[in-house]
């Protein structure tokens, strides 16, 4: 099943997907795919039966979409998890790497990235992401997936300038027992992602949430992300250097999962036959429409504006 | 009015303090402060009329308290805000620096930090926390502080071994015309807070939220924190580099913050006279019990425990 949130004129709903171009509106109370998320099975089962039988009808073309998870607990993202150039990469942890964005980036299929000109450079990053559906806590690698409710598209959005604006070369305080005061100085570089992975609009996120049971192997989708028509990526999730379960069970040995969680799994990065670097598509230079399609999952398309 | 969201047999209650030694419950809807930030001016007096005239009262040595907003949209925190110690900084921004911990690393006053051993080293970080009242969108300076509801008290627990550990080293990729390929790689540095600022109990938060009246200048305020009763830092919030209308103004630019929103101001870090580093006090390997006092705001204590 594949399960979106959309805006009504009366507030929000979860639709369920009938087929292609049509969605049935599930029953009151199922403001949001959250809810979905939250219902016991029975109750989901009942919500998306009565939704098929007599819920209000909808075409899938003209759904006004929301994040389907409008305002999840956390949006965890996994950093450089790609396979594909790790001849980048001069020294790093052999552990995913983990941040977060807020809920107040997320914005749905067909919404705007806003941007301003002095954000500077801005580049899409297309990545698979899973809706967690039970609390996880220090939860193994075997069981890590039975915690997966499903899979959206999540787009990245990136602005490294700001990244670079952010960064601190300093001396951090370690401790010394050799020295007077107990500590030394180490030099060190720290950087901060809270504007230049979590500003307005940086996220966007859907159109769909496809639960699991459609997606028997997430490690074998294609993945593509084009601007204005053109493929720049073209990846597949094989090309993940931690795969889903690994992520799971990893994050949640720090972090809880609860269920509404968006975990992002990372960038595509793989070039496509006429492509470049995603990390090259300055957004903020050439504004335009980015898609990501994955495979069995969905196509997510937003399109830039300045503000 | 300091409100505070406790625990109680049959789910959470939000309470405004009568007096230091009681407390009265508001009246049911309003589960946590989250509701009372949330209420209009006129349904929060209302409620505390109520709470005070015909309210449960409770001895507040009894409370079981809980995070005063037990599930924000975001806990944003300014990095490195302290004027104390700016010779550490070899580069770095010139406005506030940006992160996030996630809503499931917040614990109530009196609740355990829970710590593994191989977490490594696990500091307290003493800070004045913001609880956000009104929306705000790229607000101006002038008006930033009409959108603060009031102020509370935050340990931003810290572990800076997992940070050097998720740290990066490694090539960016920039765009480069000159380039057969349109890119270039730049040598550069790049850390991801997840873990070492995410972590489950890193952010122990409470005990109360004093509304903004009761706090005539946030810039003025004494702050303490002390280990095993010990006085570790004493420092007031006058050495913020960046005070309260500077972060709002400057981080609603970028991140809408949200009624309840939690905005972490920075570190104290002036040590007392018998005291050093608060980055010294590696927890993981001392225990004990962490405690935190905001003049006007109050006191928060937790302590140590191993999982």
């Amino acid at each position: 099943m594949r399960f979106a949130t959309i805006e009504r004129t009366n507030g929000t709903a979860a639709v369920v997907a009938v087929s292609d171009t049509e969605a049935a509106v599930l029953p009151d109370g199922f403001t949001d795919v959250a809810r979905v998320v939250a219902a016991s099975e029975g109750d989901r089962a009942a919500a998306v039966g009565q939704a098929l039988r007599t819920g209000r009808r909808l075409p899938v073309a003209e759904l006004s979409w929301l994040p389907p998870v409008p305002r999840p607990g956390k949006v965890l993202c996994v950093a450089l998890n790609n396979s594909a150039n790790p001849d980048r990469i001069l020294s790093g942890p052999d552990t995913p790497a983990l941040f977060l964005k807020p809920a107040t980036a997320l914005v749905g299929h067909g919404r705007a990235i806003r941007l301003r000109k002095d954000d500077g450079r801005v580049h899409p990053e297309p990545e698979l992401a899973v809706v967690i559906g039970r609390s996880a806590t220090d939860v193994d690698r075997a069981d890590a997936l039975s915690h997966v409710f499903g899979y959206t598209v999540l787009n990245d959005i990136t602005a490294p300038g700001l990244r670079a604006e952010d960064t601190f070369h300093y001396g951090a305080i370690h401790p010394d027992p050799q020295a007077a005061d107990g500590v030394r100085t180490v030099e060190s570089w720290v950087s901060y992602p809270g504007r230049y992975k979590g500003s307005d609009t940086f996220a966007p996120m859907g159109p769909w949430v496809v639960t699991a049971d459609e997606v028997p192997d997430p490690h074998a989708l294609r993945i593509t992300c084009s601007h204005d028509g053109r493929t720049v990526t073209d990846d597949t999730t094989a090309h993940l250097r931690f795969d889903v379960a690994q992520v799971i069970a990893f994050a949640s040995r720090y972090l809880t999962l609860e269920p509404g969680d968006v975990i992002g799994m990372g960038t595509a990065l793989r070039r496509s036959a006429t492509g470049g670097a995603v990390q090259n598509l300055d957004l903020n230079r050439l504004g335009g429409r980015v898609e990501i399609t994955i495979d069995r999952v969905g196509t997510l398309a937003n399109t830039v504006e300045w503000r």
